[in-house]
């Protein structure tokens, strides 16, 4: 297994390499734009395109992972029994971690320097449009593993980039110990269906905030702006804004003025159930909310609306619509708080403060490989801890049982 | 969610009906043994068969558990960030949980007992030669929740015992949170190949106990006899022996003469590759190993013997035909410990200590849902905390990203 130290010089070779190789990765990204132009959104294009400064934001990024602790090797348990053994719980890498995920060359870098650093094999397996660039950032990276003096092939990038390659790898039972798929829905149900090797699904968020009677408007008001305006096409911003019947009547005006009146550019479309349209119906950008809009992930300026009567009315809401993903409430009423946090069953549940900080980073796991909305193994932002394993050391002087 | 004393409550009460209703459990039990006997082996009626010793021996069982701390609500992490927002890991219930087990009546009221304490719903599916019993034990179970004013729905037992019925368990994605199978390897590989749920693998033990060059010699005798002979039907027993070549032409006799000579009643039959075979051929109870020998789970007093040059080609050997489950080495060389320690990549790996200690109880987890050889999520023993995922509450005062 590599030490600490081993691991940390390589991912500084693999970020001193990114930086040296940028011409090449930029030529190579070059030709991935240039054949996606047309075929694909501008927001997609660009997410593929990379620059110098990408190149070096990446760099960083695998440097920051090199500061971390090694999550390999922690002590997580130590007892001596009274036979006299000595159970200590070690925790060790997955072994072959693959990653399945779509044309962000960025996510190569991320994916690989945290799997290094977890001691694991990383498998990419990236979407067809960013192959070239993707192809270029892992050469770099193997070139700095082999700097060192490790395997290149601690890294490995998968050629074909058709749904056969992610459908052999879903199914590479005994050879790959862990499949995260990072992208859309699509990707993620293709994997729940079809994986036969263990898994973990990331990403898809519809998350709520409920304003609660006993909210502080304003502060409704701007968690409400944040979670739905600040980034509005990633997993934590919210989708449903629940706001309770006591204090609709005045609250969604107000909320109105906010994300439409105020908002000159990207303003929001409120998509309302009855008795919010009742409300705010006849007002720029309002419209009833359609079959399924309480159970769709934007990703956009628009979101759902509804009126509810209690806090358990709320909950009951999100029990059904929510995708486990983060899920916030608004009040001062530490009765009303407490409930919704015992009663909520998501991987991050808020009091006061935006849905937007369900991330890694913002949690203090240092970095994130990606937010997992199953309650197995891990829940929420998976940072480093969550891409290790753990097994039992026992020692003894002979004892038998 | 249930608070800790309820749950205590209703598992006390639920031991407390399993006494008194044991009359009723004896009578359909009787059922089952009378419609089994021919059908299967002596050894698994002995398994089926109840008296009032075992349902007293399950009942307290059931006390045991309730006197175990909560798993749920553990405060696991707790951070404040820059930002002023606090973050607190909880462990919480997984929801519900689903137990696909053989005909042994005495898994239902451990499985139940556990999922209560660890605030999860059961869903029990057991073999149809034991489901008269079984369906006595879930009703008396279910009448001890009834006492203490909870829901009965806790505790579930599958009607339909046919192969459709696990494989709509294994299906039921969206509904069963986590499926843990209980049984041979034909169970665990249908669940693998099958599962759409989140499963884990239990149970399958091709156990290595490795006798190094530096070995004490008695030492690894002691052990090795008590991992084969103590109980070889259990999935923690070894199923092969590593022998240095250096110590094997006088180690292996000395096997031969405690596994074989000494042991007039189930003597070890040695399944010997050709270096051992060499050795020890001609004597009795001693065979050439066959083709998948080295790949077998015995559950016997049988094991495959192979002698090894080097704690290297030991843990060569364990890593292409262990299942991951318990291997050890004997040694006194620390660094040839240590070695193996750090490459052998299993749920428990041992020095100088029987296999058999791979169980929660030994571990000091106080009780055992099974033993996972997976990587994700539990390995090993799962106790109660294996049987909780995690939240992340974040409390704020109106912070937003």
């Amino acid at each position: 297994m590599l030490g600490a130290a081993e691991k940390n010089e390589a991912l500084l070779a693999m970020a001193d390499r990114l930086v040296a190789d940028a011409d090449a990765i930029l030529a190579a990204n070059a030709l991935d734009v240039e054949a996606a132009e047309g075929s694909i959104s501008e927001v997609m294009i660009d997410r593929l395109r990379l620059d110098k400064k990408r190149i070096e934001g990446m760099s960083d990024g695998i440097r920051q992972v090199a500061a971390l602790p090694d999550p390999v090797g922690r002590e997580l348990d130590k007892v001596i029994r009274p036979s006299g053994i000595v159970v200590t719980k070690l925790s060790v890498p997955i072994g072959v971690v693959a990653i399945i995920y779509e044309s962000r060359p960025n996510v190569t870098s991320d994916a690989a320097a945290l799997c290094i650093k977890s001691g694991n094999v990383c498998v990419l397996r990236i979407g067809k449009e960013a192959y070239r660039s993707a192809r270029a950032i892992v050469e770099a990276m193997r070139a700095g593993l082999a700097c060192v003096g490790l395997d290149r092939d601690l890294i490995n990038l998968v050629e074909d980039t058709s749904r056969q390659s992610a459908s052999d790898i879903m199914t590479a039972t005994g050879l790959v110990d862990l499949l995260i798929p990072r992208g859309g829905k699509g990707l993620i149900d293709a994997c729940v269906q079809n994986a036969k090797v263990p898994c973990i699904q990331t990403g898809t968020g519809i998350c709520h905030v409920y304003a609660d009677a006993a909210a502080d408007s304003k502060m409704a008001l701007k968690i409400i702006e944040n979670a739905k305006c600040s980034r509005p096409s990633v997993c934590n911003a919210m989708e449903v804004c629940l706001v309770n019947g006591g204090i609709a009547q005045s609250f969604l005006p107000e909320l109105w003025q906010k994300l439409v009146a105020e908002r000159p550019v990207n303003p929001v479309l409120f998509k309302l159930d009855e008795r919010s349209y009742a409300i705010l119906g006849g007002r720029e950008n309002c419209v009833p909310a359609g079959e399924g809009d309480f159970d769709r992930e934007f990703l956009d300026y628009v979101m759902a609306v509804k009126v509810v009567d209690s806090v358990q009315q709320a909950v009951e809401h999100i029990a059904v619509h929510s995708t486990g993903h983060s899920d916030c409430i608004v009040t001062e009423d530490e009765a009303a708080a407490s409930y919704f946090v015992s009663a909520v069953d998501s991987a991050a549940v808020y009091v006061n403060a935006s849905t937007r900080f369900t991330d890694g980073g913002e949690f203090g796991l240092g970095c994130e490989m990606g937010i997992s909305t199953q309650k197995l193994h891990a829940r929420g932002p998976m940072g480093l801890n969550e891409l290790t394993s753990y097994k039992y050391v026992v020692r003894g002087e002979g004892q038998i049982r």
